[in-house]
């Protein structure tokens, strides 16, 4: 079933190979076939389809790749939210309440809570997500977290090194043990990815390194939680290791960046944490201005930012961080690909998957400049419409 | 036909006998019936009803009250935006780009437009909405842009003292004269309201007594845009006049504060503005804790704020103006009303009319805690479902 898209009045392609970073096509047409972007070209250039949608002059963009989430969890934790805006002291358990949560939920729950934000995700034109465990920490339910992440993404990460669970507390070098033996040996069959909350209080460089050591001998790619609450060693370690990526970077210095713009690893920003936790923004001007790859993602996850909307997102990068609409539409379509070393979504250019998302507007600046306001009109995952 | 919600986790009343702010009510059930709230209570004792919707523990509230839009215009402005958060100097129109296009425009394409945006409000949740015109500045303009807000509601503002218009350049006593003559008398019929952009740069305090002296002489009531830009005469006048609301009060001197809680004039503030223009936030906290009545609305109009999220502006009050998620529900739904001097709506407590939206979560605080996320499950204005 092929299906055209026409009189598209902005096509963001994001073809490398164009002048502009978003590889616009004014009055533009394109066919999905076989769940592949088949042809893209002038409206009366197209061929012939089983199905015509006429865009009459609105945006088309490739999908949102969210390259940063934690959407295996029970409960929520509003309360703590509230008391956190208010600036109220607040001696509930954080993360350790989801962790508790987490641990007492079913399977069936588990997945149905992943499945609801995945769906509620999709409606915002996110058609790839990357999903962490994190809040089981017992080598059952880090193994369970990503069995249930694995049915709805490839791109599973196991964040086993997350925080030290109460039941190991005194003895970070026990738990980091744990995380990479038997705990590593039960997650590896269901991830693609590891993962390292690389920062004081959670895990320090030398067991970040161990535990991404560990994982790449089992076969899974490292990435980097790091830089988050202030500077650290975990940016440069991801640059020295080459990931593919290393998320947060808040607190950079100007090494930091050098690093980044050497190695090529992705910067993956997330300022729904910091709108949500009241933080300072990550540099993202700085960092795009030093030649650093970004990208944008939700983080979505109950404790620190419980968005799940990439146009969020972009507005808080354009209007917080420095990006262009532009800047912050790539970092979230094509960077989130980078950031996952993904090179079948995040453009629209022949053969890669069709992530198709139509706006109700008529440019992606509008996903800037209309904020908060729900501008996905129409979905097609792999070629199939929502 | 009546309808049963039943099982409704959190029930925000908004009554104002009770003891909480929001007057939550936990595990409720509310009745609808000939389009007002017709019972609230326990779901055991609920009464028979034609249709039952089972709340499932979410959360319901009143309608949003969004007490300030300009939605009456044609074309947009996202050039115009893309270049301002790009720190580029823009020689283009601004707001008389939107003049002329509006001009330009037939009045079906006009009344196409508010409808769209009143669509779009009302999945969002806003359902009630005041409507100003403002961007005719003829007098065949201005009249034509009320009968066409009439069309989607009660609350019409005559806003001809928006700006001083081209063919008025130098002249802004003769813009003055026709506003209170000629045009005032078009517009009227069409109007409840009357506003004034009294503002450096628009018009003076001496400009916005006489437009609202001529309102309040045919039988408008007055309302002012103030103190938005800079400090200014505008809100104290609107105290000194008893006015019902005062609109964006982002620049406060400590007698601006007095005089508002002595005049019990609602202050009406519009966060979206200040994202979208990259301005500092009005002091929401400072307002409150003088006891001063605050009310949240969007602002929405193609030039400062082109977003129709009452959800979002509850999410920037909470991050920017320290507001807590009660406050700020509580300015949107019956600070809102109270903004128009409606007492039908605004509450959801036996006899108001019954503009009830159901959340996709289990608590008001999830609309500050999951920003940017369409959360707004089900609406009925009135009544009648969406």
């Amino acid at each position: 079933m092929s299906v055209l898209i026409t009189n598209i009045g902005e096509l963001v392609t994001n073809d490398p190979e164009a002048d502009d970073l978003l590889g616009v096509r004014s009055d533009a047409a394109l066919v999905i076939d076989d769940g592949r972007v088949a042809w893209v070209g002038a409206p009366a250039d197209a061929p012939a389809a089983d199905e015509v949608v006429d865009a009459d002059g609105r945006a088309v963009l490739p999908g949102f790749v969210d390259s940063h989430s934690h959407l295996v969890f029970a409960g929520d934790r509003a309360e703590e939210f509230r008391a956190r805006m208010a600036g109220e002291r607040y001696a509930a358990g954080g993360i350790r309440t989801t962790v508790a949560a987490t641990r007492a939920a079913t399977d069936a729950e588990l997945a149905d809570g992943v499945g609801r934000l995945v769906a509620e995700m999709r409606r915002q034109g996110t058609t790839s997500v990357e999903i962490k465990s994190g809040y089981g920490l017992t080598v059952a339910d880090e193994a369970r977290s990503l069995a249930v992440a694995a049915r709805f993404t490839d791109d599973t990460t196991f964040l086993g090194a997350h925080v030290v669970p109460p039941e190991y507390d005194g003895d970070p070098t026990g738990y980091v043990e744990l995380v990479t033996g038997p705990m590593l040996a039960a997650a590896a069959p269901h991830a693609r990815w590891i993962d390292v909350f690389c920062e004081t209080g959670a895990f320090d460089e030398d067991q970040a390194r161990a535990v991404l050591a560990a994982g790449a001998a089992v076969g899974l790619r490292g990435r980097l939680h790091a830089n988050q609450l202030g500077p650290g060693p975990g940016v440069q370690l991801a640059a020295e290791l080459g990931l593919t990526a290393v998320d947060h970077c808040t607190y950079l210095t100007d090494q930091d960046v050098h690093a980044l713009r050497e190695s090529g690893t992705v910067a993956t920003l997330l300022p729904g944490v910091e709108f949500s936790t009241r933080q300072p923004y990550p540099d993202a001007r700085g960092l795009l201005d030093a030649g650093v790859r970004v990208a944008l993602a939700s983080d979505c996850n109950p404790g620190s930012s419980y968005t799940s909307s990439i146009p969020f997102c972009i507005a808080l990068a354009v209007r917080e961080m420095g990006m262009t609409p532009a800047e912050a539409v790539h970092a979230a379509t094509a960077g989130g690909a980078a950031a996952l070393g993904r090179a079948d979504v995040g453009a629209l250019v022949q053969g890669r998957r069709a992530d198709v998302v139509l706006l109700e507007a008529p440019s992606h600046l509008h996903l800037a400049y209309r904020p908060g306001v729900p501008l996905v009109r129409q979905v097609w995952v792999a070629g199939e419409p929502l």
